[in-house]
């Protein structure tokens, strides 16, 4: 793996970064495709139109259903879904924690209930990294537990020593699997996951503590899960500086087109955010001047594409009219148009970001995305 | 517009039609958008891409839904839904008897309650051809009435001929519509309807009559609604040869493949089924060896594309296991692939059919279809 920062602008960075499965231009934002397809019946072809440089799957979802063995035997991950770019794997980690029922928590790991068919699981360090190699993605998260943001402080510093000490052994099976003949993905990569709330005293330890690993990137995980924005952007003020500047840093399940914006300022390459497809599949788009409920009558007559000028696949062949047509009539075509149209969007600004990084106007784009977006809880 | 037969061989011939919305080559399987979209997430970008020559639209759920007078004010319903190929629109009479409550049938039309609210709409043939010339479709359909097949006589002889009188109506309101400037498309086509149940004095009779009205096209309306495929086929021996020769026919609602193989025997040319997009999402797919259920559980690791050697978006790129997977899921993109493949799979097997005719070996394909695809409800 090659990481090279070829623009920086105040804090933000924009860097070229080569992987076994192909180039990542960063800052980027990962499309979610849970259990290996993007909700609102979008596919891995549709994928390539929309301008994604990195899926980004479930390694729960897939673990629970389907099963990280069968898929190993298609030859990973990216030949099941017929994806032929990076594909970066979440640990299970976030998914026990939120969607996981009857959970113990020890050293070893965690044990739970599927919350499919209700059935036992554990599932530590190691049978995370074992789940995510048998899927072959390009990059790894180290399991992890995201305590929630507004924890209390013993609660907090606790979670994080373990996740630290997981972090550790998730580094030495990584490294054992990638060794081994049969790994669907020899050059796997591992991204540790830095946490600690909103406390900057435990975010910086930790982020100094696991610096020293020389993993293959670094995540900020334990946002966007209940703080106020300004709470995060005050977290990643800290401890960004503390994570190595040479190596990719990723700001997990974040967030608006603000918040990445924001996050990029601080430092951040990698993104990834359910809303684009969430919103989508509610009929919200996203313009450059905000958000838009196509369920408004205000659109019955509209012959203007969602956003006049975007390329998107929506955009290119459909009105407003007939967007809203198809959502009020509950046509899943609705739901697959406005999905489109805001994955494309995310992708879009991600690419005008490094446009602007790279030639020296982040900081005016950032001033002007302030000024014309408002506010926005996602 | 101009119907030219290329081909004949017994009673199955292939046309070459033109219109004003393009050329139809036909035996021709019609592509069901009921209110401007195909169900499964399929937009018209998807329908040019998986072979479909004619769109078909529901003026009943247009109608009620966002309304024909909302799509007139954009150009059309092929306008609207950005499809530059011909549309039929069905009258909305086979919804009107199937779908609304609380009907009344007089001379002059049928009252009945909205499906969607409940409120109150009267329609009769002119208001079915001011709908259809608002959604300006390349064929506009008779308003009839479409009795049980196994009504009694009496009630079969009355309904038949009162949809004969609306008949001449609805000739006489299109021939005004399309007169008139602000119509969009005033080369609209008229397909009269025979009905009849499978009464075939009735038929026959009924076929004579509406014959006489030298309309562009006639339907066989009123079978696949109860009676067993030998009726239908029966009852299409009696009453076809009694229909122009040299103007298409369509038989509507029709069917499996292999009802529509003995169809195009009988000389049909037109033909429309949900059966291929309501199947899809159901995880039913069509092959050249019946349908397979893409549920079973011995897909888990199948490979293999739904069928091999297909060309559909869904084939050339994904295996039977991972449109499992997403139907296991309960993602939409494995209803949308299982639509889309069913839709190319009905296409292609016109197009097949087109060319046994052209090349004098339909007999042939017919007899090998019969021998390959197992009897099939649908």
């Amino acid at each position: 793996m090659k990481y090279e920062i070829v623009a920086e602008e105040g804090s933000a960075k924009s860097a070229h970064m080569e992987t076994v499965h192909g180039v990542i231009e960063t800052p980027v934002f990962m499309n979610v495709g849970t259990v290996g397809a993007i909700k609102g019946a979008v596919s891995s072809v549709d994928l390539k139109e929309i301008g994604c440089q990195v899926e980004l799957s479930n390694t729960y979802h897939l673990h629970v259903r389907t099963g990280d063995r069968l898929i190993k035997q298609f030859g990973g991950l990216r030949k099941f879904m017929n994806w032929d770019r990076p594909i970066l794997t979440d640990s299970g980690g976030f998914q026990v924690f939120s969607l996981a029922s009857l959970r113990k928590i020890r050293e070893e790991g965690v044990s739970f209930q599927s919350h499919i068919d209700g059935h036992r699981i554990f599932m530590g360090p190691e049978e995370s990294m074992q789940i995510q190699s048998n899927l072959g993605s390009t990059i790894a998260m180290a399991f992890d537990e995201c305590p929630p943001a507004l924890a209390e402080r013993s609660y907090i510093e606790q979670s994080t020593a373990r996740t630290a000490r997981w972090l550790k052994r998730c580094k030495a099976e990584m490294e054992r699997l990638n060794s081994l003949e049969d790994t669907v993905n020899r050059e796997q990569l591992l991204f540790g996951i830095n946490q600690g709330g909103i406390l900057e005293d435990v975010r910086i330890a930790n982020a100094e503590e696991i610096s020293e690993l020389d993993l293959d990137g670094y995540a900020v995980g334990g946002l966007a899960v209940g703080e106020s924005h300004e709470e995060m952007y005050r977290t990643l003020d800290a401890v960004v500086p503390h994570l190595p500047r040479k190596k990719p840093v990723y700001l997990m399940g974040v967030g608006t087109p603000l918040n990445i914006i924001e996050g990029v300022a601080r430092g951040v390459d990698f993104f990834d955010c359910v809303y684009p497809s969430r919103n989508g599949r509610h009929g919200h788009v996203y313009t450059k001047h905000g958000k838009l409920n196509m369920f408004n009558k205000k659109y019955e007559l509209d012959p203007l594409p969602i956003e006049e000028g975007c390329d998107c696949p929506a955009c290119r062949n459909y009105s407003r009219a007939y967007i809203r047509h198809l959502l009020k009539a509950g046509e899943m075509l609705g739901l697959r148009l406005c999905t489109l149209h805001n994955l494309y969007f995310y992708n879009k600004m991600m690419s005008d970001i490094r446009t602007a990084i790279r030639s020296g106007t982040f900081e005016a784009y950032r001033r002007e995305m302030n000024e014309t977006l408002s506010e926005d809880k996602g």
